[in-house]
C-alpha cells in the first residue's frame, strides 16, 4: 500500500466584489455582490463545482471603520453586507460538499449563542461547519454595551476562555444522546448530556448546548492571527491559520514556527494546516498579466489611496507628501493589525518605496501575496510553497468576483491537477474528511472512558 | 371597482415533531424533526405549496428548563435544535414566497447583532423576514453574562428600547443609500447614511448598521405576549401578535382591546393583526377525530404528565394527589407566563377538572385553542373567529409533524378557498405584501421630508 500523495487544500476568500480595494468599480464585477446572494450562490458553485475544500468570509460585527475623509468615505464598498453565517446557511442548501468558514469575534460576541449557531450550521449542511476565531481588531465599541476596545492582551486572554468554552458546549451532548426510543418513549440518554458549570474570568455558562453535537464533533476551527497571542491560541486550538506572507523565507519561518508549537499541546503536526492568502492576477502571457494588473490599479481614486496611507501611518499628517515622495518609516505598531503591520514595515524598507508604490502595493492583497502572471506561473509560485514547507493550503483571494475565481477554476486548478497537487473527486461530504482532519473526541465521553468510536 | 374581499392569512407553526407533548412518540412523527433539515424542508414546502403566509418558529436562547424529575427529563423532546435564524436561511433558498417568522429573545441577544442578522435574512430571502419579539419568560441567565433572570417589567422595559433601537438600525441606510457608479467610483451616498447615536437606559449604539435597509423596508415585527406590558409594546411596534385563547368571547375581548389601543399610537386597526394559535386534530368523522385524540393523548407518560402539572402549580408538592383527583385552585402567577396562566386557571375554575383531564387538557395545545373535528367543522371554528372580530389570521399548531400540516393542508385548506377565505396565488414575494402590510417609511428619510415613493 502507497502513501497518498499530500496534495494542497483550496480555499476561495470571497470578498463581495473581490479582494482589491477597487474591485467594485472593474467591469467584470458583481458591483452590489455583498448583498447579493445570486452573486454569492453563483461563485460558491463555481468553487464546489472546481472541488474546494471551502468558501471563506471575513467579517467585523459592526463593519469596518469608516474613512475619516467625506471623499474616501463615499467611495468604499465596505460598508453593508451579509451577515456570515445566515449568508452560509443560506448557501448550505444549494451545495452538497464544500465547507463554510464564517469569521465571528470573540470580543463582541456571546460564546453560547456563537456555539450554538455553529452548531445549528454544521448540521444544517451535513458536517460543513467551520469558525474562523478573530478577536476584532478594529474599535466597534460604539455599537455595543462594552466599556471600550479590550487592548490586544485583554481581547487574546477573552479568546482563550471563549474557544475553550465553545468546544465544551459543542462537546456538551455525546453522540447518540437523543436515543429516541418511540416505544420506550425514552427520548434522551441523560447519562450522555453534561453541564460545564463554567465559572472563568470572562464567562460563567452552565450548558448543556441546545443543539445536539455537530455532525463534524466540533465545527473546524480556524485562526487568522499572526502575532505572538494568536499563534499560542492556534497552535493550542485551531486546525487551520489563516495567513499573511510575502516571501518563501517568510513562510518557511512561519510555518516552522508553528507546528513547532504543537506538540506542547500534545497535537501533532498533521493536526494544523498553514494555510497563506495568495492574490492571483493571471494573463495568458506575463505582459498581459501585468495589463489586467495596472487595469484595476488605475481604478483606486486618489482619495482611498491617501486614506490606505494615513491609514497606515496611524493618521499622522501627510499633507506635506505628493505620491511620488519616498515613503517615510512606518511608525510602531500600537493596538493596529501587528503581523500585518511589520509585511507593511518590511515592503517599505525592503523596496525603498515611494507612496504611490506603497498603497499600490497593499491597494490588493493588503498584504497577503501578490502572483501576476501567467496561470503555469501562478501555479508555479504555490507548488514551490506547498513542497517547501511554506504552505499545507492556500486561501485564494480573487482580485474582482466572480470573474476572479472563474478564471483561477478554469486555468490553475486543472494544471495543479495534471501535476497531481489537487484532488479530482471529494474524499468525503463533511470539510473535515476533506481537509484530512480527524473528527473529536468528546472531552465528556473520554473522561468517561468511551472511545470515539462507539 | 369593489374592495377585495379580507382573507385568512395563515401561518403554520412549526414544532419539531409537532405541538403535542408526545408528539415525536407518534408513529406518523419525525422524531428527530428538530434537528433535520430535509424534514423542515419538507414540512416548509408543504405549507407554500399551500400558500401559506408563513412559517413560525418558537425559540429560547438556551433551550428550555428541564424537568426536575429525571424520569420526566428523559422522556421530553425538549432538548436541542436548530437555532431559528440560521435555519430560516438556509430555507430561503429552497422557498420563494413564504415567509420566516424567527423566535428571538430581547432579554439575552444584542440588538446591533440581531438587527444585523434579521436584515441579512430579509435580504437573502428577498423580503421575507419576520421577527417574533420575545423578553424570554424561562430563566436561563446561567447561560450567560447576566446578573440573574430580570423580572418581569424590566424585561419588557429593555423590550421596548430594544425594539426601537432595531428599528432604528433597520433605517440606518436608507433606500437607494449604495449608488455603486462605477464611472465616478461613488460607492455610498452618505447623506443617506445616518448615525443613531443612541444613548438610552440599556444600550448605547451609534450605528449605522452593517447591512443595507431589509428588502420589506423593516422585516414584518410580530409580538405573543399577552400582558398589559405585552399588549402595549405590540400596539406600539408590532404588524402581528400571536395569541392564545380557547373562547370566542375572550378571542373578541383580546382583539378589541388591542386594536383599541392603536390610534394612541398614531395606527390604524389593520396595521395590527391578531393571530390566534389553533391546534387542529383531524378526522374524516367526528369520531375518527376523537379517536386520533386519544392515541396521541395517550402516548403522554405518566412522569410527563406529573412534570406538566407540577409546572403549572409552580413546583407545589402534589404527591398526596392522584390523577383522578380534582384539581385544586392554581397558583397566583409570579414569573410564569401570566396571559397563559391565567388561560389554565380558567380552564380549571370552568372545568371543574381532574388532574388528568387538565394535563391532557394542556398537553397538546399548551393553552392555546384546540378543535378536534371533522376538516368542515375546522374550517367552520376558524371562520367563525375570522368573521366575528376574533382573529385575522391564524397560527396553525400541527399536533404531530408532517402528518399534521399535510392532512390539514389536504382537507382543510380546499374548504377555506371554496369559501372564499384564503388565497389561490400569493399576492407578492414578499412576506408584507401577502400580509397586506405597508412597507414603512424610513424614519431619517422622512426627517429629511422624502417620501416612501421617492
Amino acid at each position: 500500500m502507497t502513501t497518498p500523495r499530500r496534495q494542497i487544500k483550496l480555499g476561495a476568500f470571497l470578498m463581495a466584489t473581490g479582494h482589491h480595494v477597487a474591485s467594485w468599480r472593474h467591469p467584470d464585477a458583481q458591483a452590489d455582490g455583498g448583498i447579493n446572494v445570486a452573486h454569492y450562490r453563483k461563485v460558491v458553485e463555481t468553487a464546489e463545482k472546481a472541488k474546494f475544500d471551502l468558501v471563506f468570509v471575513a467579517d467585523s460585527p459592526a463593519g469596518w471603520p469608516r474613512a475619516k475623509d467625506r471623499e474616501a468615505q463615499q467611495r468604499s464598498s465596505q460598508g453593508a453586507h451579509f451577515e456570515p453565517l445566515t449568508l452560509w446557511s443560506a448557501l448550505s442548501q444549494v451545495t452538497s460538499h464544500i465547507g463554510f468558514v464564517a469569521t465571528a469575534s470573540t470580543t463582541y460576541e456571546d460564546p453560547y449563542l456563537l456555539a450554538r449557531r455553529f452548531a445549528s450550521l454544521d448540521h444544517l449542511s451535513g458536517g460543513r461547519a467551520a469558525w474562523n476565531v478573530v478577536t476584532t481588531g478594529a474599535d466597534v465599541s460604539h455599537n455595543f454595551q462594552i466599556a471600550g476596545h479590550p487592548a490586544h492582551a485583554d481581547r487574546y486572554a477573552r479568546a482563550e476562555e471563549f474557544v475553550d468554552l465553545v468546544l465544551d458546549l459543542w462537546d456538551s451532548h455525546e453522540d447518540g444522546a437523543f436515543p429516541r426510543d418511540k416505544d420506550s418513549g425514552i427520548y434522551v440518554d441523560l447519562d450522555r448530556v453534561h453541564q460545564l458549570n463554567h465559572k472563568g474570568t470572562h464567562f460563567s455558562v452552565r450548558g448543556p448546548l441546545n443543539v445536539p453535537r455537530p455532525v463534524q464533533g466540533h465545527p473546524v476551527v480556524v485562526q487568522a492571527g499572526a502575532s505572538e497571542p494568536g499563534r499560542r491560541l492556534a497552535a493550542r486550538t485551531a486546525e487551520m491559520i489563516f495567513t499573511a506572507n510575502q516571501t518563501l523565507e517568510d513562510a518557511q519561518a512561519f510555518y516552522a514556527d508553528v507546528k513547532r508549537r504543537l506538540p506542547a499541546y500534545g497535537r501533532s503536526p498533521d493536526q494544523l494546516l498553514i494555510v497563506p492568502g495568495i492574490f492571483p492576477v493571471l494573463g495568458g502571457t506575463e505582459a498581459e498579466a501585468q495589463r489586467n494588473h495596472e487595469e484595476i490599479q488605475n481604478l483606486i481614486h486618489p482619495a482611498i489611496a491617501w486614506e490606505i496611507l494615513t491609514r497606515h501611518y496611524q493618521g499622522r499628517d501627510l499633507s506635506g507628501y505628493s505620491l511620488d515622495d519616498r515613503a517615510p518609516p512606518l511608525p510602531e505598531s500600537t493596538e493596529l493589525n501587528k503581523s500585518r503591520l511589520t509585511l507593511v514595515s518590511d515592503l517599505v524598507s525592503r523596496g525603498n518605496l515611494t507612496l504611490r508604490q506603497l498603497y499600490l502595493a497593499v491597494a490588493g492583497a493588503r498584504g497577503h501575496r501578490e502572483v501576476v502572471g501567467t496561470p503555469e506561473q501562478i501555479a508555479d509560485a504555490m507548488q514551490q510553497w506547498f513542497e517547501n514547507g511554506a504552505a499545507d493550503a492556500f486561501n485564494i483571494m480573487p482580485p474582482v468576483l466572480p470573474r476572479g475565481l472563474d478564471d483561477f477554476v478554469a486555468e490553475v486548478v486543472p494544471i495543479l491537477r495534471r501535476r497531481g497537487l489537487f484532488r479530482e473527486e471529494y474524499e468525503g461530504p463533511t470539510l473535515r474528511e476533506n481537509l484530512g482532519l480527524q473528527r473529536p473526541e468528546n472531552r465528556f465521553a473520554a473522561r468517561r472512558g468511551i472511545s470515539a468510536a462507539e
